[in-house]
């Protein structure tokens, strides 16, 4: 009777060991401004000119081994998409609208004639209540890591400002922390440069935690990947399920010239600014390679899931890329900070072996929020405690079966803010949604919209608004109530000190 | 029969997981430059006047419910004690005898008529052999993390410079690095100060990763106990067992003003930077007792070791510290960077629940190689592979018996530096060596030695070298024979090109 009772007891333990070694380990690689046309992958279905000009042999390998998503969505600039993966909100819930200063308190909106800024989450993320400027939410690390995941930050955070615990990611799930911290870019990339930490030249930009490689020629992605991999060693030798945040500086500016890879394109006659960015991507491309050699030579393969993603839409201001601007995403129109498609549309690729097809395509809609209950359901964690109300939508279903669809679900965008100081395309004071094959876009200055259809027109070259004036009336009301009920932020009017009106409420 | 199998090896997994649970915690709390006087405990026996100066209620109660070492030793200054404490090595076999810049290949010493630098290791330790000008070892972390420690550094690292594998706790077997990074001081300890990270004004000893306290109010000391606290949680919750380097910017320099501590010194009347000083000592004994009790409240007093360790003696130029120097030790004869006791004597305790006697006193001697191996015992790690030769000896035999002792056991010294432009007592160019109670302090510039019995003059104050030659010149043999065997290096004679002899080798 005794010994059953120790039987018991024993096989009691077992289902737990099996549970804990089964669940999947999951490594999020997620690049800085690289535009859905920034790489080999043809996103768009068929090779575009500008896949030409990029080599991500990585990136092919894990579309060929996973699947790729053509209709990946990100918010046009990085904290938002930061948070709202993160946090499963969208951006106009969780009011971090524009892209955090280092600095606390400081609006990075640009002054404007027409608008005093919207009051937007100026301080980003926090996992504490009570903190002026933030959004407080429960971040999904912190969930794997109560659930028994070890949770590794590597990279770019950029979740909140100095002063305030969001910029912290010990705060925010994470065990381990390389590199992260309040600031959205790195002041150089260049190890012989200290990326950044020049004695009395040193900015808030510049690199933390990376001293080994001070005064060598490692270039930042490279110094990133390395420390990821070592960071890695630890969970793998005791056998615990891990979570990479692989956030890489890359390919954001500043186009410091990676010397493994630069000469080729200048070489090829490649514009100085565009050499380098190739360099940028290639170097980044590399990284991740490095990162699926490490994942195969510890013989996690099966069990490890890659997700790779970009923050938002390619950079296409001229300078720093080449003339002429507002064309380095095309097919896509515009970049980063517009409402186009080339401000928010973005590369994305996951395999999860046993589950993604290889080199299966998915044109299954997708928002950054939606990695939030999907990264939950991948670790198998349900009824999870958190404070914040999510909208994000789990794409395990889109993983597992390459036709899912969701073709009614309205994808919704906004940035109440002013980016640049001269209107671009879509930038600046803008909100958009898109239904099925069709996509409003609301500018907040004029209260009027315009109306394209992304499967005819995928570039957005024709309004057509005045066509379809009762789509219009619909798509206005349906992003104007949710952005209502959501209380998301507005600039104000400065002729008469209110609110500029949410769409469809004129 | 089946049954009998599935049982047997059900109870084969019971051991390893006992055995795993029953591996202690550590916390090591190494403080920096606190000397032996700055504290309310009596570590000469009986309370000195020094002893009145300094409020240290956690360090009374560690002592209180642990045991106080009377006679433990570390080198003069930082770097060496810390690379002394993390390889088992003494400071003549690693070679990094003086502390390292923060820029690699930098020799820190003073510039000096009689001699040219001598050949130390100016890069500190390197985990990877090749590195030029470092020591080749492996760091015990290294050894607790693949025995299935969580190991985590909070605090000052100072194990090399900027450029070297070394500078990064990564590579030396942490797990969890928060603000070690290759400064051995922190430019400011005020959240107000941003840590010394204010832009045109930042230097390498600006204190990385805590942004979070950017702008607040929070001081230095604080904001590395709220991080430690922070990086607990996750071994915590996992049942790991865990290392914790504790290591303190406090009590260095600058003297920051402490605001929750300075004012009731500056009431009572004391000068600007000994209530300064005090307020650095008494913030420091305070994260102690936070790190004291979120051990008791965790319920993990039972299996939890605590270490409580300064790098070498207490500062006493003046300035920075009141007028006069070289006293701020008393009853021990001059401070940091002089080989007479004031230097080299520090504060320790150790509590090891049911192992030492609450309120012990043990007057074994030890040196700071001594952690290693009584870490390694400590998480029942045997036969551990390591590269270096260690000559660093276990102190568990004193921590189980306050009567046990090594009076023959020889301690060296070794200091062939110039650490202040002007020679001070004992300061720049010297070895000594302890056995009993006798000490020989050898000085290279003359060639000569002083001896002291340390048992009737523990302030140095009577040369007996006269007395006794033969004790002299038998220490002078074991001194300098052990320095030879170890290759330690010696400063070059300007005169003649050639290293200053070793002790007794004239």
């Amino acid at each position: 009777m005794r010994l059953l009772k120790a039987i018991n007891f024993l096989l009691l333990l077992i289902p737990l060991g099996i549970a804990a070694q089964s669940r999947p380990n999951i490594i999020l690689f997620l690049v800085d401004d690289l535009g859905w046309m920034d790489t080999s992958v043809p996103f768009a279905g068929q090779a575009m000119p500008l896949n030409q000009k990029y080599n991500t042999p990585n990136m092919d390998r894990l579309a060929r081994t996973g699947m790729t998503f053509t209709n990946a969505y990100a918010t046009p600039v990085c904290t938002p998409t930061r948070i709202s993966l993160l946090t499963g909100m969208n951006a106009a819930q969780h009011g971090v609208t524009n892209w955090t200063s280092p600095w606390k308190d400081e609006n990075t909106d640009n002054p404007d004639e027409q608008f005093a800024p919207a009051p937007w989450n100026i301080n980003g993320l926090s996992p504490t209540p009570g903190i002026t400027g933030t959004v407080h939410a429960t971040p999904f690390p912190q969930l794997l890591q109560e659930a028994g995941y070890f949770t590794i930050h590597v990279g770019k955070a950029h979740w909140g400002p100095m002063g305030t615990p969001g910029v912290n990611p010990y705060n925010l799930g994470f065990m381990v922390n390389i590199s992260g911290h309040s600031a959205g870019h790195p002041q150089s990339f260049l190890g012989q440069e200290n990326f950044g930490n020049l004695g009395g030249k040193t900015t808030a930009q510049a690199v933390p935690d990376l001293e080994e490689y001070h005064g060598t020629e490692t270039f930042l992605t490279e110094a990133l990947t390395l420390e990821a991999l070592k960071a890695l060693q630890a969970p793998i030798r005791n056998k615990q399920p891990f979570f990479l945040n692989m956030a890489h500086y890359a390919v954001h500016v500043p186009l410091s010239p990676d010397s493994r890879f630069v000469q080729k394109y200048l070489d090829a006659g490649r514009d100085t600014a565009e050499a380098r960015y190739a360099a940028l991507v290639e170097g980044m491309d590399k990284s991740l390679g490095d990162i699926l050699d490490f994942v195969h030579a510890k013989g996690l393969d099966r069990n490890t899931i890659i997700l790779f993603m970009s923050d938002n839409g390619g950079l296409s201001l001229a300078p720093p890329r080449q003339q002429p601007a507002y064309t380095h995403n095309m097919p896509l129109r515009a970049g980063k900070g517009s409402l186009y498609e080339g401000g928010i549309r973005v590369p994305m690729l996951a395999r999860w072996p046993r589950i993604t097809p290889p080199g299966s395509i998915s044109n299954c809609y997708l928002l950054a929020e939606d990695f939030f209950p999907t990264i939950l359901e991948m670790a198998g964690i349900r009824n999870a405690k958190f404070v914040q109300t999510i909208t994000g939508q789990s794409f395990v279903p889109a993983l597992r079966n390459p036709t899912f669809q969701t073709p009614a679900r309205p994808l919704i965008w906004h940035y109440p803010n002013k980016w640049i100081n001269q209107d671009g395309p879509a930038i600046n004071y803008h909100s958009a949604i898109r239904q099925g094959d069709w996509k409003l876009i609301y500018n907040m200055r004029s209260g009027t919209s315009m109306l394209f259809n992304l499967r005819d027109d995928l570039g957005e070259s024709i309004d057509r608004s005045a066509e379809h004036p009762e789509r219009v009336q619909a798509l206005q009301l349906l992003l104007g109530q949710t952005l209502k009920a959501w209380n998301a932020p507005m600039p104000t009017q400065k002729a008469d000190g209110k609110p500029a009106p949410f769409p469809g409420f004129f």
